[in-house]
């Protein structure tokens, strides 16, 4: 087993659900489609949704020059990123022993502003490539207005871990004699029906990688 | 048009997406299943997903009081709670331009601890309401070694802000031209079949409050 890489990337509370292996925390930022940022400004926390990529040791993050997120990263300032995917409910016959069935991964690190523009322009593509995969070549390019326009961190994942928890609810003993229903509620992001841009070209349809879009799915015991 | 609680709250990347009405805030909190607590531990950021309630001002956060974050709470440090709910993956011509459609909420607030039995009594309840309406009167009660096992934390809402973005695309007026697709990927969490606990007694059926579940949702146009 891989051990934690820090101190406090050691899963504490309910520490059997602890998993430090790269694959396993790799598909869960595959597989997440956004993350939660948090920063510190002016002396609290700050937590902010944003979309992320994975490219072999690397985060990826981009935003506005402006924002807050964005901002703090300028400052060398240390972040954590967090992804949830809610698996499941898990309902015990007591409230204090049911639980969510999920996969999180926290990461640390202090983010590098990417200035080099041959990384800046493959974390555009990595970026799309997460949330659409095959989207990137049938795409518009970033223009050099935009390119500017965008700011884009990098954090190495070298301090990460996940927590996992699948299966049924555990009860007490004494309780599982009770006459109430127990087990576990399955959830999913799924997607809908493709809605065409209202101003969309004549004549132009759905583009294949686009059909039955899905999150890609670890294997695992819901 | 409610204003922005505090400087903080106020929304200014794409500020045109800022929402500060409570109703608004209220429904976001409601139909989230989690939210992603933020605070500083040794100096540094630290995102924890976990579940959350609503009970009229109040938002409620529970866990282990050994855990990190709990002790963050009993320090009297500020916290940033953060809920996301996305609905969709807004895809224009220009990747600069694809967006997400969400509906987050941001809350500042220093967690109180609830003390009164009475107090923590109910925000069990409501914690268990939020995730499965319903469950509470079909379960068994937490018993008082349980009780002094789970810290409540309670954080009012007063410093809040929630951003929407919802319907198409926005591509420059060039771009609409392209022979590319572009529209909107609706996203929802959706449950799959109820898995009866391995150990269920036998003849306890799945209750009625469980049947089609759904988080509440919003009316918007994804």
């Amino acid at each position: 087993m891989t051990p934690a890489p820090s101190d406090r990337t050691t899963v504490r509370r309910l520490p059997e659900r602890g998993v430090y292996e790269r694959d396993v925390i790799d598909a869960i930022l595959d597989e997440a489609l956004i993350c939660h940022v948090g920063f510190v400004h002016d002396g609290a926390p700050v937590v902010i949704p944003t979309i992320h990529a994975r490219s072999g040791d690397t985060l990826y993050l981009h935003g506005s020059p402006a924002s807050r997120m964005l901002r703090s990263m300028r400052r060398d300032d240390e972040v954590c990123v967090t992804v949830t995917l809610v698996d499941g409910i898990a309902l015990a016959r007591a409230p204090f022993h049911s639980s969510m069935n999920y996969r999180s991964v926290v990461l640390f690190g202090t983010p590098r502003i990417v200035d080099d523009p041959e990384e800046k322009r493959e974390a555009f593509r990595v970026l799309t490539e997460h949330v659409t995969p095959g989207r990137w070549d049938d795409s518009r390019r970033p223009n050099d207005k935009e390119e500017r326009a965008t700011l884009v961190a990098a954090i190495a994942i070298t301090e990460a871990s996940a927590k996992v928890r699948t299966g049924p609810p555990e009860d007490d003993d004494e309780d599982y004699e009770l006459p109430l229903w127990a087990g576990v509620i399955p959830l999913a992001v799924t997607a809908g029906e493709p809605i065409p841009d209202p101003r969309l070209r004549k004549g132009v349809s759905l583009p294949e990688y686009l059909v039955g879009y899905a999150r890609r799915h670890l294997p695992s015991d819901v």
